[in-house]
């Protein structure tokens, strides 16, 4: 990927301060907002069915968690997707611990009908999402972004692109695929990182895409990618200042609020792969 | 408004560290919890009908905020509201982006009926909440509170004071007005810190009034008042440390908890307007 | 106790990095993820009644905080508290603000016929759920722990453990009894800081027990007391770098992460009592 595309979709996200819709979950929402805001987006948490598939049109982006899934919100994650799908409102879906219940696979599966422009999961999560094996425990991956792969392609019949997040992250849409070397292991020690990624890949696809027609998987597969690098390459500045978790997370939400197009181009490790 | 009111307000308000029964969003819950430690005051988020009700009573003052709302939870919230009137515990109402779906118009609507002591708002969500036309996306404002002023005076017929926050807050109770000029752009990249002013407010009417008889004006107007000043002031103190929203926070925290009468005095910027 | 002990109990529980199924508080999620992941431990948030009770199976330990109770999630508790006091996985109570309203009150007393091996609160807690008296305001204590010591022992007829957190915590199985005296007011200024203790706690005890078997008294105490150390340890640290709250949560979560065996062995006060 040419370093130019990812500097117009890192410019344009900045430039649209997209409006994401999450319906995410109870350990993660205030850490979505924060890194959202702290990108430049806007964050907006709504999912009362009565509500959510009324204001998902006025979103630039949805995103949809299940890491604290319960009936009730299924029920309204289902139909806010359904409103998202049918009006080319890009969506994304993050299957955490799809492995772990069967609750979860049930309602992944129901989810995948409305087709999720993106889909991004650890290297478990996308393996058990495809029907492979996994050595989930809870929300941690035990398995390879490497091992991941084949799964991950699997699951491009249903979404345009997938995501899997690892020590080198990796994006495909079933025929090319880019690999993320950015990042530090200190971003797995703070909870709801891989959730808050998840709705910034949301905001940037949001912004890099049109509501006007379906989104095609190249601009998809772009704006993730540059998601993911700048995601990443705040998380090595960030692990520069920081000793433990606390303050890794402070200058973590700082370093996505100053890093610059030019920084994140200069330091660009992505590659097709 | 003289300066010793402001005085007395706010140490009226340390020394009593009122319990705050907030009924507030899935976002801020956390962040309202920490503002209210942070300042000197006892938070409790309770919200199922089954206590609710029954818990507001121990408090000082109730807080209630849509920001997630759902059907289940704002039937507890009527319940709440019903008791807190009916027993002058004085409560504020957040109408968190009340003009983006009719489920939270219908809910202001019903809330209303229960006559809170104080609104808050920014500029889009006191227009809409006025029935008047405003800019909203999401959770942010895109009018000024120079706009929404008249907005403000008519929802006094609702409640006795009307806050409208931004740039410059403006606090109301239909007849007297005053600008509190304190406050940084900052406060607005981190998620919540309307909603936790809410409670701050609820905290400061709560402290400042007497469960006895019904809250008069002039003491809740007073109240606000102190509590915007202090909140902004801690804001412009945090900003001078902070270069992003991450500490920004953290700061923030420190601020409030620090802040001492003397130096809210000596810094005031509160005019008549 | 020995010293030798508590070495033990700390390497065991970073070793093992136990899973730790929480269903806690609204208000706790994200603070009892991160201190979780700062400790070493492995957190899930799972909560909903079709999957708690098959998801508890997975754990070394289930945390079970009435923060913010509401009717459906306290059926959720019941079912996955019986699974696992039938499985042998041990789990831990946390009675908050127990005596406030009858909900929580009845909310306990069906807990308790599952048997939680712990039981962690303030003393106004631990007095309010064996019966007797209490100054209870919101989630604060106003008794002191060597008031709640009877109600204490009293409990260790559900629970072989119960804790008693204040400045100088207390632990006892009903005949041995330990005193903690570690600590710092701070930790009372950020909220969840006793809810995420409870997890913690859980976190130690579902380390340092076998599932093979019904855990025994003893281990539970050494576990407990460990953890509270540990915990009170990483809360003085933190105290020694920051002037207010926002920094002190910060700092804490590094001193968790970064408080080695032998500098905690160095420092202990811990005495039989």
């Amino acid at each position: 990927m040419q370093p130019k595309i990812i500097h117009h979709c890192f410019t344009t996200f900045k430039d649209t301060s997209p409006l994401v819709h999450n319906i995410t979950n109870d350990v993660a929402n205030n850490t979505v907002a924060n890194v959202l805001l702290a990108a430049g987006a806007s964050p907006a948490m709504v999912h009362d069915i009565k509500e959510a598939p009324e204001f998902v049109t006025l979103a630039q982006a949805l995103s949809i968690n299940i890491g604290t899934l319960t009936q009730t919100t299924l029920q309204s994650m289902l139909a806010t997707a359904e409103v998202a799908h049918s009006q080319n409102i890009p969506w994304i879906l993050d299957p955490v611990a799809v492995g772990a219940t069967s609750f979860r696979q049930q309602a992944c599966t129901e989810l995948l009908k409305f087709k999720p422009d993106v889909i991004r999961g650890n290297a478990s999560e996308i393996l058990a999402l495809a029907g492979m094996s996994s050595r989930t425990k809870g929300t941690d991956s035990g398995d390879s972004v490497e091992g991941a792969k084949e799964a991950a392609q699997q699951l491009t019949q249903y979404a345009k692109v997938v995501v899997v997040t690892g020590a080198i992250d990796w994006v495909t849409d079933g025929t090319q695929g880019y690999a993320v070397d950015h990042g530090h292991p200190m971003m797995t020690q703070v909870t709801a990182i891989g959730c808050a990624l998840t709705a910034l890949i949301g905001g940037f696809i949001g912004a890099n895409t049109s509501k006007t027609e379906e989104a095609n998987s190249d601009s998809l597969l772009n704006a993730a990618t540059t998601a993911l690098a700048y995601y990443a390459q705040a998380g090595e500045i960030a692990a520069q200042q920081a000793k433990g978790p606390g303050n890794f997370y402070v200058h973590f939400l700082d370093a996505l609020y100053n890093l610059e197009a030019q920084t994140l181009i200069d330091n660009l490790r992505v590659t097709s792969s």
